[in-house]
């Protein structure tokens, strides 16, 4: 994933503290005193990014599925996350964590409620993120009054700035559950603090004609005539653009995080990839929360990525693994203003690194690693994980966090969700 | 999978022999000297059925993709199908076998040369199949002319009559490699010993547009006038069907077998799922060849189908997870013709049964078998499975094949295969 896209066939990679400080062909004996992992057998990657998720809505994984979208929100999701706390997305955004290391994930990106307590339990299971408080113009369970959702997120910034492992963003919902006045401060704390701006933007054509109703144009039109398009903007899913929406967004340099498996779940629609990345843009894949995907596993994401395009297109050679790939790597870095630290494997760089093992009937016999990680690999495939330079996982065991504990609890939070839901 | 769809949620069920006796709310202890497999926190289902496959192509899986459709045939498979023997196909049914078991699949429909090899294969890897030799009116590099072709199919339903794994069904290729006279004889052929036909049907506009313009009709009218439409033709792909085609299949009782993933990869369409359905016709799941998937994992495949189809309908309620599950147990074993005997667990049916364990992140909490298995389940969380009462996998050991020396050959015929391939 450097620019040259070099694969070595048999290489090493020496890491030292949380830094990547050489590497090459044709592996050496570790210097005495030094810890070696072997990868024979295995493809060593930069470890995924993962460029949109709810980290807490794992607690909701399979509660209300096939349901239509006012049912869903209705009955389930509101009420439930009217009556959430700390607590609780503590206790789902550390089940998250478990899973994305044990699929090979090592950054991620979260927009949700009570985000310090995300950024905790990611600091606690050794993950780097990019996370920021949900914003809109109602309150929340959390902060309050939309004023003291501001204050919070600035409070974030304050508390996590200089951290190695935690970045704060600034996160306002959508265009239909925020005003300009929100969008306009959000925008400003944003670029005063020299953060990223993340905001869902074209998700659903319902999304796009409730913003047409109230301000008389377009998504892309709206965010522009407030000032907000820049290369600061991540712009969540993006399926119901126009050409000339994409060419705006492009020439501001927004980019934007693609999820397909959520965006055709709730039958949202199917987002113009190949025309963001031919007009320039930066694009970065996600898997959405777990209400509507329903895991967090982006090799299977990658995999449906590229099948899309191309049975929408009618194209068998668009978004090939490789490029695909990139969306789960680099180009997410990049879309997320992470690439100086993470998503490939260069000298300078964090130790951000994923092994893969091969040695499989699924994955046997190996002609092309891209294809191979793309349309055949699975989450669990993944059998080593560094975040940071530090071994998170090894031999598919996770080591920072209690696993049987994480998963205990989140059964125990599961209850208290049932309970929350609406009868019918 | 029962025709009320139970669900016990602390079951216990009994085999003897190959043959499920007795099923239950809570366990009892087994009785003496009887073998017991405790699932505790697992899901205990009927085995998956992989509903057309063409096993031997695992070898060519990631050897070619996201190329245009004629560069991939002439360059990749032509060639190197031109080659080939039944050792080669014995070495890649064996790895589909051992990728199918540890997947959860129990039983797979087959089409492909040296069917005999593959027919060995399954029973070696204790699997149930359905397998044909393909037939066309050209050379075939195992029988020759296509009359021997029908003559070594018929060979192949005399040797396998009776076996307790292995059914054989007639295969003609597709309407546009089989003339009439070869479509007719397959037809007969199969009338005479009363098995299954299988044929592709439908599978691009491409071929669609070449019978049209050889017989002067579609594919649908085409089968009718040769007298092939009846409940025991399985119709593969029927991706390209109008209404009236649709209809005139379910009033035949014309089986389909749907393969998503296959069909997204080479750019072929998206098949009418959810009309077949409604017209009430049978429609099993499949996952095609490994070269254009490119696995054999069924949990995927199911999360596909119902994705793609609510974002193809715009409608996040068509293809619930209940129905996509029936899709690749039951509804596939009753396309396929095998219903009594496999596709539920019930009692008199054999033991086809597997057990995935649902004590990791990615499968917790539990609201929803359905929702689980179809939307957050992989492959490799298939713990146990039973084929015809045998244990051929336990704890994530396969017990049947040496999986170390099926992969070894399988990579030797990998270097047998990029010989082979054209150069540009």
């Amino acid at each position: 994933m450097n620019p040259d896209a070099s694969i070595l066939e048999d290489g090493f990679i020496c890491v030292s503290g949380d830094t990547i400080v050489r590497m090459g062909e044709k592996p050496e004996a570790p210097p005495r005193g030094r810890h070696a992992i072997d990868a024979e057998g295995g493809i060593v990657l930069p470890g995924l990014i993962n460029g949109h998720t709810h980290a807490a809505m794992t607690l909701f994984r399979g509660l209300a599925d096939d349901l239509p979208l006012l049912e869903w929100l209705d009955r389930y999701i509101f009420p439930v996350e009217r009556g959430m706390d700390g607590d609780f997305v503590r206790a789902g955004a550390l089940l998250a964590c478990a899973e994305m290391i044990l699929s090979g994930t090592t950054t991620f990106c979260d927009m949700y409620l009570f985000e310090d307590e995300v950024a905790g339990a990611a600091k606690e299971a050794g993950m780097r993120c990019l996370v920021g408080e949900v914003l809109y113009d109602f309150d929340s369970p959390n902060y309050g009054p939309v004023e003291e959702g501001l204050r919070y997120t600035e409070w974030l910034i304050r508390k996590w700035r200089d951290d190695p492992l935690v970045s704060i963003a600034v996160e306002p919902h959508a265009l239909f559950t925020c005003g300009p006045s929100l969008l306009t401060a959000a925008g400003d704390l944003a670029g005063r603090h020299h953060v990223p701006l993340i905001i869902h933007v074209a998700e659903t054509e319902a999304d796009n004609a409730q913003v047409r109703e109230t301000y008389g144009k377009g998504p892309v039109d709206h965010l522009k005539s407030l000032g907000l398009l820049g290369p600061n903007l991540i712009a969540d899913h993006c399926v119901h653009l126009s050409s000339g929406e994409i060419e705006d967004l492009a020439a501001a340099g927004v980019n934007a995080i693609h999820n397909p498996e959520s965006n055709m779940k709730l039958a949202s629609g199917i987002a113009p990839v190949p025309e963001m990345l031919a007009a320039g843009m930066t694009v970065g894949l996600g898997t959405d929360g777990c209400a509507s995907n329903n895991d967090l596993d982006l090799f299977t994401e990658m995999d449906m990525a590229a099948k899309l395009q191309k049975v929408r297109l009618l194209d068998p050679t668009v978004m090939d693994a490789e490029t695909v790939l990139k969306m789960a790597t680099i180009e997410c870095a990049r879309a997320l203003g992470m690439d100086a630290v993470t998503g490939s494997i260069e000298v300078g760089k964090k130790a951000d690194i994923i092994i893969v093992d091969t040695r499989k009937p699924h994955l046997t016999p190996l002609y092309n690693p891209y294809s191979q990680l793309v349309y055949a690999a699975r989450g669990n495939d993944v059998t080593h994980v560094l975040i940071n330079g530090r071994p998170v996982m090894a031999d598919r065991r996770l080591l920072t966090l209690d696993l049987e504990a994480v998963m205990g609890t989140a059964r125990e939070k599961s209850k208290e969700v049932k309970a929350r839901v609406k009868p019918r």
